[in-house]
């Protein structure tokens, strides 16, 4: 499987695996590790987590995977988030939903992370919501003394628009590596409101969550999802596959931003398909068709 | 009271008071005099002003106040703004309402204001409003001859969005200093649209118009005025307080971007309770309470 | 004529003559020569033309013209666009409507546009519509290559929004030099969404297509025409003429922004009135009062 290099000594496995919904997967931690050595086997080394998933409970499951193997630390990458505050009967001491990117915050965030991933250092740490509250001098201060301190080695952001974007790059001494968005055929608005152009304008390859618009294509009735869902299949066929979820990945896999898809189900068979996805090539009428689809209207 | 630095030789009190309605509050030049030495006694130090205040009259009625003790300008900093032409019986020669950034208009504007401010030097020029006609280079041409007469020390632009920000920045020789926008617990497109996030990622801090929203939230029975006076309430209980000013204002004061509110009363009570409000520290579960309440939906 | 200077060894001519329509015009290539020889002798020397204008056809009508006076050539400025892919009986294979911003397609695209044009250069290409699958590394090869080999003088672009424009802009190695965009007084898109902004901070001159609004303020009954049009005849009559067109061109030539009308028309006569507007100069209250009369409410 292709690598993406984000910088000098962090490369991302072109598909990730996500891990938002592990604890809804109700596996063993030997299932959750046998999961995870199959993605290995298959070149998916980067695995991707936020502090709140699962009510908080998600890093700690993958951790105790980790633990039956430790020596899979060196062959993977995790990404983790933080940022956000979620009220949970797993912290009591959350009143209300809300974002904190204080430097305190940010630190005991990854602190907790380190601890539940059951590892020594994150490979990549995503801000998770542009926080309207946001200082952006706490969180290069935050950022510089845990990358000092060997706690992480690089920073991204996630759901940030182009003026959230350029507001935190320039307190920062070194370059966000990446923006994870949300990338779909489904949900065209990062393509169409700059922040694509401004991940491509800084050469920074973009991380894809909801690659497959979060499954309305797959059964809703509205009127959307009915007209992409046909054009999919339209091209599901030309490309000799019964399955739109491939035709999703190939369609994010082919544009030239190196988008990485994050693939967020627990089911080989579905990760196959984003791996299978790699093999097919799509045409620009075949790229396009499904682009105005999902608009609804032709391009002008 | 804090100082806010905004160049080298230029700070402003954290709090400023705006004349936008001196006209309005009918007192003599004695009570503007005793009202601008209260503001200094409480370390307000920043008198906002714009040529057209008052149908073009409420410069020349700070002036005279000024001129019964005009020691006291070397206390204090003085902000204006041109950009705007208005109709009005005072300037016979306007014939439509429009905006004119030209040099020409720009020096003219300077030079009453100086008359009817009765001083020798403006602080902080501000361009009123970004035009649609503005020639950049005319109004770097404008801005450098004030400065090298000593007419202007420094210039700031009000209500720019970030196209209109990076167009005039990128023709002049000096920085701008300031963005005055509106900002305030009611309005927040500028902490929405990327106008915020320009000050914080430029290192500008933004004075704030209408920091109370103009009111509506006081009174206003609509959907949304009700339902943030409810919420600005509960916080006013929780810090102790009767008045939601307060909490608007020390919403404003604890966002990291330093803003810096316009408070355009001429009531002592009422400045007070901006001063007051320095002493209130939000938590984010309270500063987030009161953005969702003014959005009327949850924060992703 | 004025001349705009976009580059060191590039001036294009203020008003441009565009051959959109050239193929609806129905005229034979000795009047098509006879039409640009009036527009030279008019100081009117750059031509604007798309591969794609008229099916595919007015480039080569253009061509056909020029070889019976191909001295002429060195007195002109061509500019072309590619970038579009349009079925069309003349071109069989293709298939659906889409873009196409990939090298081989430009470079195919620039030789066919020499051919058609009967010319050894293009003095400004431009691509035709931001493409959201667009590679800005390969443009930029593409563009570096066909300016190497000395078939393309300067690059621009069309109808690119500002995340748009720098993305690409990052990638090249010299200066994009025009951005051609719909600007006129009934489309108000551009001044008012910061690509009018972008242009003015790059300094960059920008053409203007459809400057007449597409024709809807002469004859439509909808209340944005109507309102416009008794706007722009009352603005004709202050300023002595008959002709809306003229003071419609004149809006645009008296904005600092350097902009250049193309003028799409066949007839002299309405060549002749975008001549005529240069004479008008308007003033800011009548500039205001077109732009105000066009959004159907007043600046603030």
């Amino acid at each position: 499987m292709e690598k993406i290099q984000l910088a000098n000594d962090l490369s991302l496995s072109r598909i990730i695996h996500g891990h938002w919904r592990l604890k809804d997967w109700n596996i063993s931690k030997e299932e959750t590790l046998e999961l995870v050595e199959y993605c290995i086997s298959q070149g998916i080394t980067t695995f991707d987590h936020a502090d709140i998933y699962g009510n908080y409970e998600c890093e700690a499951l993958f951790g105790e995977a980790l633990k039956l193997k430790p020596e899979l630390r060196e062959q993977i990458e995790l990404v983790t988030k933080c940022g956000i505050v979620l009220p949970s009967e797993n912290r009591p001491d959350h009143k209300t939903h809300h974002y904190n990117t204080s430097k305190d915050h940010i630190i005991q965030s990854v602190n907790q992370s380190l601890h539940n991933l059951a590892t020594d250092y994150i490979d990549l740490l995503l801000i998770h919501r542009p926080d309207p509250f946001m200082d952006p001098a706490e969180v290069a201060e935050a950022f510089k003394e845990l990358k000092q301190e060997g706690k992480v080695r690089h920073f991204g952001v996630s759901n940030f628009k182009q003026s959230q974007y350029d507001m935190l790059q320039a307190h920062l001494e070194f370059e966000l590596v990446t923006n994870q968005i949300e990338l779909s055929p489904y949900n065209l608005e990062n393509f169409q409101d700059g922040t694509l152009d401004l991940c491509q304008e800084k050469r920074i390859a973009p991380m894809a969550w909801s690659p497959l618009g979060g499954g309305d294509v797959f059964t809703s009735q509205d009127d959307k999802a009915v007209r992409l869902r046909e054009t999919l299949k339209k091209v599901a066929n030309e490309l000799g596959t019964d399955h739109i979820d491939e035709v999703m990945y190939a369609w994010l896999l082919s544009h030239p931003a190196q988008i990485m898809p994050i693939v967020g189900s627990g089911k080989k068979e579905r990760i196959d398909r984003a791996i299978k996805a790699q093999s097919h090539t799509l045409t620009r009428d075949q790229w396009f068709e499904i682009y105005t689809s999902s608009m609804g209207y032709d391009i002008p």
